[in-house]
């Protein structure tokens, strides 16, 4: 009887099926700390109890970020260890900010399964919960994967195409609970701009670029416990290269966007996303946005702000794809998605 | 008067000595998300408080082999820094877990000492606790090493060889006050085999493998407060090299072995080790073990599984040592303990 | 709108501004382990809450350099972020202990602007503060900097230098409440040698040596929040080297002196310092210290004892400077610092 875990195959997933992810996890200051290490993260309300507080939460949540890579990271054994590519994300929204002390862990749902028509592999749609130690779901998130098949003479299954949003409705972004941002300290947060004063189609160089070493990113991608040889062994690739995980990319791109977004505090949604071109080691990351989007929301002085997030290897801000509609090969990531920001 | 520690040499140990190691250590949930940074360790009941409750214990404790690295660090200044050679530990047996917040000290009693005929070095013995702040002994183990003389002319002590059990017996393990695998979740651990779905001579190829970087084997060395210069110091040997740490490739290696081995869960007993073959950085580590037994424990539900843990560069898995009865040259470690599984 | 920070010119500083600067921040057991990580800091006092306890504090403080690098950190985007040269700091006072939960943030009065002959640039002098949650400053010192005129038309302001102590008065310094050194454990802390054992003028070499890797000094960096982009971006210097953070180099040589100064527990004060050097990724760091002074303080058992640190990249112990008065190119760092330690 094999005692490793081969992952899933193709034929392994059916329409219907729930996952429940394995290895819990109860995140401290630890997770905390090394966050700021990893990313040059500076948003407030994620360094500072004292301004989450006056913020009316009840103290500084984990990053929005860290708290998808933990939920993310428990499903690749499941979901993507014989992945081809990861194909999207959509639907993704924080319901519940996630706090020291709180232990995490994930359930997915096969929401959506297509064969190709190579016979070779197919399409696999899931939705993922993580849920906290009270069984409320902390955040949720459509993802669709590219998986080989593992037994090619296995039939092909019906094929089911969920249907997804393109973009998060304003009214369903989840606001959380307390959250005011009347009493918003805005020199400590560090920049004076408010939601009005961002325009929609307005785009911000954020400047700023961050050289990434082999150590940082394997740190990061163990701390989510995400388990792909890929990015920690350096004979798992014909080139002898390791693939970084692409939400390291994710995080650092959001991270060196507080230059110019220093008041886009809490993620609340994320519309989609895609890992345009591979990062390895020696990158130096920098990052641009577009204001896609704003709205109002029921909570006092908060606003939402929806934002193109993208992460470049090199070339001109602003640049993102050429003109047969394929993204630049120095893009690495093209993020849509939402945060609440002082009105 | 010389005010730097220039470390101890054969003639400064007699037995009967006890010496009381300096720099004692509060744990955090800093220490523990370190620990998950720098290796892929996964077993559930140190990665979650609530998994850790559902199995009797109060809360997750810090990684057992975490435990035993900031016992061992605090004894290199007093112990190793003039040894030649690490060459084998004994009787290791984990006593009460350690949990955040706790504070650790060591204290090593020479038990053993035997001059080389070469008359330049000699071998020490030392029986090492970790105690912590309620003077409470958390682990024990046995280790000797290979130390020179600082002056040749010192007179050889007498000999005196620890009898030393070459397995600690099933019956002295200690099991975790509380601890009751009797409601365990598998589907949370990750893996759904029990202790009745191993048999002895079993080897298992744990698959996965990680390439080490400089800065995480420095990262976790210093972490243990471990002062040896070898590893830290590229002007300390030779080639400029910097050696790692043996106990990152036992932690590497044990971490790497949740594929395959994720119930098992605590180690408890450490029979023997050795370190084959020195490890430097951008090697990557890979690891296969062998069941070498099994055993009943008096808690509920709860069994041991005595291992071998066997860590390599590359060669074929299962491959140990050659005709010569030596260690093959692509082995890092051999390492035979006993974890906790549910029966 | 330029939504981005770029920073103040030596035009934007008044004598007199009070500059409020941004993203406060809660310090855990994270950072704590994070230091221990990055650095080999082995004083007892910054390790164990039960060491700290018997010298009469309520728990293990976060280590002073970590709280002063959280409170520089701060000033970076609003003092250095257009600086050509850090030139000095003084008077540095340690005034209150930071401990896990503690929310720090920054304040800088502008006491000194000096235009530069060529017009081009000038001196800034900021006294800086850090501040807890309860308002309380946990420390100050004075840094002076070059900083490039934005708008060459711009007029010279009127000079103004501050007068400023070359060395605190020991009377001047702070001890924190309740520390008591009367019962202090030689044993825990690793050496025997108290204040009286050490001689004015006494040069100690402190042996160790560290190489640092970037992504060592990185992580370090950005956990201070620190954003200058010469120590992560590998485009932002002409030849393509990071320069290090020189608190990175403090805070190393700090770790290293515990080989000779275990005991000088606790930093106080902070004289003067000069960054002699840059130092690169791939550096083997060296210390050694020179006793300055020595004092009494109010406080039972517990004396003062005034410093020089030198970080070197090699060359012999204890040379400084050439025969020109100027710093020898192995020297890095020349640091002037008081410290506590038992009588």
């Amino acid at each position: 009887m094999a005692k490793t875990n081969a992952g899933r195959f193709f034929e392994d997933y059916a329409v219907g099926d729930v996952i429940k992810h394995a290895v819990p996890r109860t995140v401290s200051g630890g997770e905390r700390a090394l966050y700021h290490a990893l990313y040059p993260a500076r948003h407030a309300l994620y360094s500072s109890d004292e301004f989450a507080r006056a913020s009316g939460l009840p103290k500084s949540p984990i990053d929005d970020l860290a708290a998808f890579h933990v939920v993310f990271g428990k499903t690749v054994p499941d979901v993507s260890l014989n992945a081809v590519a990861n194909l999207g994300y959509a639907e993704g929204r924080w319901l519940k900010p996630v706090y020291e002390g709180d232990t995490l862990r994930s359930e997915s749902e096969v929401i959506g399964v297509k064969q190709n028509s190579n016979g070779k592999s197919g399409v696999v749609y899931v939705r993922t919960c993580g849920l906290n130690q009270n069984d409320e779901v902390v955040m949720e998130y459509v993802r669709w994967v590219m998986v080989r098949k593992g037994n090619l003479d296995a039939p092909a299954p019906e094929t089911v195409l969920p249907e997804l949003n393109k973009v998060i409705p304003a009214d369903q972004l989840v606001v959380p609970e307390g959250l005011d941002f009347t009493g918003y300290d805005f020199d400590l947060a560090g920049e004076s701009h408010r939601l009005g004063d961002y325009e929609i189609g307005e785009t911000i160089d954020h400047v700023d670029g961050v050289t990434i070493e082999e150590a940082e990113h394997m740190m990061a991608t163990r701390l989510w416990q995400n388990t792909a040889k890929v990015h920690f062994d350096n004979t798992a690739r014909p080139d002898g290269t390791r693939l970084i995980y692409g939400g390291h990319v994710i995080s650092m791109a959001r991270a060196l966007s507080f230059n110019g977004l220093a008041n886009a505090q809490m993620i609340v949604g994320l519309n989609g996303g895609a890992h345009a071109n591979p990062c390895l080691s020696g990158t130096t990351v920098r990052a641009w946005s577009e204001v896609l989007d704003k709205a109002e929301t029921s909570a006092p002085g908060v606003g939402a702000i929806r934002l193109r997030l993208v992460a470049t290897k090199g070339g001109a801000p602003f640049d993102l794809k050429g003109e047969d509609g394929k993204y630049l090969p120095d893009v690495l990531l093209d993020l849509d998605y939402w945060a609440l920001m002082p009105l």
